[in-house]
């Protein structure tokens, strides 16, 4: 048989997977469509490139979510079916991956998804190409190998096939079995993986993830005030395990535990010292030698601090200041009581960074995050305001930046926990879901927290890649009222742009319905776009930056909360070429 | 609120534990059981330690599968639950935490369950003791707690409570509200953690653990020879990725790629060097430095090497060669056919150790496996037998050792998949399922693999510990006759024997029905031991010599077919004083 492999299966960058799978002497590849995307090689280069290699490409993969579709929405999946197809062409392959629907909207109609891949069909005949429809192990509707037979049965189209996967057929627990009666010539593509033996539940969570009061999503609160509510008067006892805890050394943990036991009496009202009302973002710190970038961003030096060697740069709303002195990368935060933030943070043990405090100074004091992030706290006025400490020197900046978008912090996978103990206990913000992306050494896992009032936004990011050891800022992102000009004009003074693939704006064209036009305005000006509800993001990033960080510029529109997300595995692959 | 911390939540040894929860203000622990089985304090100790230290010992858990157990079962749940109120008497502590039954052979009846509550209920009454019954989100039958409270209730007895366990409650996606109209007096222990949400489902077996055919457990074969029957003509293609391949060079992800296709056809028929029909263990080949270790553990040298700085040692049937030339350890195997072994190990791509070879002399090829161990292979009889190589000198060997029991291998995580392929695609071994120990600094998670048939067992061990990075062999393991004669014996010959601690065998005692003085001998002969089905495992451990490796000694008894899991993290523990 010929011997293919996909090249989700292969780290690296697309032409570097190419040649390794050549290499082994495979004589052909799966070619993931996110590989393609993130590629700055056209499909046309990579079919050359592979023939080259004697590599065929024997399937394009994946295309999710084609069946099982309302039918308002299927024209949306015709039009980005077509445009997979136009890749296809380019590429010379001729059979590709149709997955079972695995959103939640997903119809349960056998009938309703045999039609839709009959009409796929159809589109794919045309262009002499093979769809095989593969049962996702977590398909919403179509889970198993018999139910993807029983749609292609329905859908009865010589363009649609079965795919069979051993490792979604084997997870749901059928085997060979299920394979009787089907004719081999209905069977389009052959995908083969294996899996240890593995449990993947409740134990499993329990005892690999468990985390402090505090540090998880769990409503530990609301049992606690219950059981008390009770009337129990024993003992509040941690019985927390995981990866985390076991290598940890035993202080460091039980300071933690301690710490999660003081949040969640303080959250039960038993604390003198109360989370502040609301978080805002108020500046970013960054040590001096960036002076030229940040007027090459647009910023000017706006204020000298009184006392000490410290600047203050503005463009528009957003503020950074620049420390003379050694340090690393820091973020000021406005809350309403500084007294209370730092009562606070001293009853949960935090350390204070020590700050010298010149004569009618704000007290400014900071807190240093177990990851190593320093943050300062002000006040919105009044004597704990750290814009007073600054003498005004520049004149009234003309940029049209808004403020702190957010911050991207690296975090070691160990102290993850940690800090997002620090925040939540500290400052009460509130972590989002895991998010994870594939780079292309590896993966990244990232946490948004957010304080319930306030625009403080900090991303957590954690690498498990090769060679990975980061941490502290990686991301400073600003507001942006019209990203366009700012782009124009920072190419304008210099700043390297990060360069975004071609493909990424193909497949743009494919998952919305921009004209061609909308379409080649953001390829012109370099820019990511998302749409989520009824927002609307355009955004754009400098290359990483010989100070560690790169910067993100966002124009937010009608009322797109989220960070990108679905052009996260682009940004990272880009960032590496 | 009393705060208090479970030591199973700190890492080290349970004397660091107890300092650390003090060290940060903590006014009490929970004492895990494992935690005191493998530690060096008596109960008695460890009292008086928390009590200088001013901790109070808040509860002792868990007692497992304690109710629903079958009424000709209870006998000896009795037994075990009054042995730890011993233990609980001697600690000074009045709670105990009585998990629910997750065994698969609880029984479904409340009313059992509350009756055989009731009745350990009496017992811990006399000691002035209450139980806490929590229900393990994993519990066979009572899972959620609305079911450990019906179970309370209908028990009936002022010293049967319930626990609340913050985890278990709300991962079974229960909240605050099932605790309404429970009285506090009722409620015996609060147990507080947390814990991200996170998906712990087939879409992340899938994304983080799939792997190469003949590296995990899946059937695999059975679904690629039912497609081919079926007719099937297009590529056998890999969609494979795992956290381990994301990070992985590609070239040598595309290379394990590859021969798990070789031996996935070699698996339908198509290959012209099957696998062997049995797998033995020949010996096991150390540098030169250990001649008096093994002069002290009994072996005699009987033979020397016709053209190798090479000697050949025994003891009864264990065989260990001992090379001059610079090495690290390496096993010997058996299979039918050298030359056989060899192809295939060609025809799958492994490199072949180079060996020189003398006029006359056994081929003896060796293949070294992904994460560096050598296995030379040889055959029972004729050309290729190793032992033809060697020229008798000493006298035959008086010792009483069977042969190799099985051979403990180190790897790193990320070869875990690589080795088993090696093991399972060149000799026929197969994977067993994997077990996970805690250790102090860690955990180790291992993977014993067998042949179908043969004697040659190898244990395969990733250690995701502080600070661990070996690799290689750490335990060599012989059969023996009579393991307490042999304790005597190393003990006489100055064999450093691991310590056991004492309170080993006082939970040997509740576990199983030995006598008193079954427990003395196996005390006074520092063995541990098991029992499984109908067999049983006595054995002892060298401590770790200065080689790298420890020796264990196994005398199997009755079919006895495990390696003694449940002593293994007491093993652990100990290997760390």
């Amino acid at each position: 048989m010929r011997h293919s492999i996909a090249t989700v299966s292969l780290s690296g960058r697309l032409e570097h997977k190419l040649a390794a799978a050549a290499g082994a002497g495979f004589d052909g590849i799966e070619l993931f469509d996110n590989d393609l995307v993130a590629s700055t090689l056209s499909p046309r280069e990579v079919a050359a490139r592979c023939a080259d290699l004697g590599l065929a490409v024997e399937l394009f993969q994946p295309v999710r979510d084609v069946e099982g579709v309302a039918p308002d929405g299927f024209g949306a999946v015709r039009r980005r079916f077509a445009a997979k197809l136009d890749v296809m062409e380019q590429l010379g392959t001729s059979v590709v991956l149709c997955c079972s629907n695995a959103s939640p909207d997903a119809l349960d109609d056998p009938d309703l998804s045999a039609e839709q891949l009959a009409a796929l069909g159809d589109l794919a005949a045309e262009r002499g190409v093979t769809i095989a429809y593969e049962a996702l192990a977590w398909g919403r509707h179509v889970s198993r190998f018999a139910q993807s037979w029983d749609v292609v049965r329905r859908a009865d189209h010589p363009s649609v096939t079965v795919a069979v996967d051993t490792f979604h057929l084997l997870a749901r627990g059928d085997g060979p079995e299920v394979l009787a009666g089907v004719p081999g010539d209905r069977i389009g593509f052959l995908q083969v993986a294996d899996a240890p033996l593995l449990r993947t539940d409740l134990l499993e969570w329990s005892r690999h993830f468990r985390c402090f009061p505090g540090q998880g999503g769990l409503d530990v609160t609301g049992v606690v005030a219950a059981t008390v509510a009770a009337g129990y008067d024993g003992p509040l006892s941690l019985e927390v395990f995981s990866d985390v805890v076991r290598e940890a050394p035993p202080e460091v943990t039980a300071r933690d535990a301690r710490r999660s036991l003081i949040f969640l009496e303080s959250e039960l009202g038993e604390s003198a010292a109360p989370l502040p009302d609301r978080v805002d973002a108020a500046f970013v710190e960054v040590p001096a030698g960036h002076e030229d970038l940040l007027t090459a961003l647009g910023f000017v030096e706006v204020g000298r601090h009184r006392s000490k060697p410290v600047t203050r740069w503005r463009n528009g709303a957003a503020e950074v200041v620049v420390n003379r002195a050694p340090t690393d990368t820091a973020l000021g935060v406005v809350v309403p009581s500084v007294p209370a933030v730092a009562a606070r943070a001293r009853a949960l043990l935090w350390p204070e960074v020590d700050r010298s405090r010149g004569a009618g100074e704000a007290q400014l004091p900071g807190i240093t995050s177990p990851s190593g992030l320093h943050v300062f706290v002000s006040a919105p006025d009044g004597a704990d305001d750290w814009i007073g400490d600054f003498a005004p020197t520049g004149t009234p900046p003309a940029g049209d930046w808004g403020g702190l978008d957010h911050l991207g912090v690296a975090v070691p996978e160990d102290r993850l926990n940690e800090e997002i103990g620090f925040l939540r206990t500290v400052l009460g913000m509130v972590p989002a879901a895991v998010e994870e992306f594939i780079e292309p050494r590896g993966r990244l896992r990232s946490r948004a927290v957010r304080p319930s009032a306030g625009d403080l936004r900090v991303v957590l990011n954690v690498e498990h890649a090769a060679g990975a050891d980061r941490s502290g800022v990686t991301q400073v992102a600003f507001a942006c009222a019209d990203v366009r000009a700012a782009a124009t004009a920072l190419r304008e003074r210099g700043v390297p742009l990060l360069e975004v693939p071609g493909n990424y704006y193909v497949d743009l064209a494919a998952r919305f319905d921009l004209t061609d036009a909308e379409v080649d305005d953001l390829r012109r000006h370099g820019l990511f776009y998302d749409r989520s509800g009824g927002g609307e993001l355009v955004h754009l990033y400098t290359e990483v930056l010989p100070t560690g960080f790169y910067v993100e510029l966002l124009q937010r529109e009608g009322g797109y909360d989220g960070y990108g997300s679905a052009g996260t595995h682009v940004r990272l692959a880009a960032q590496q070429h």
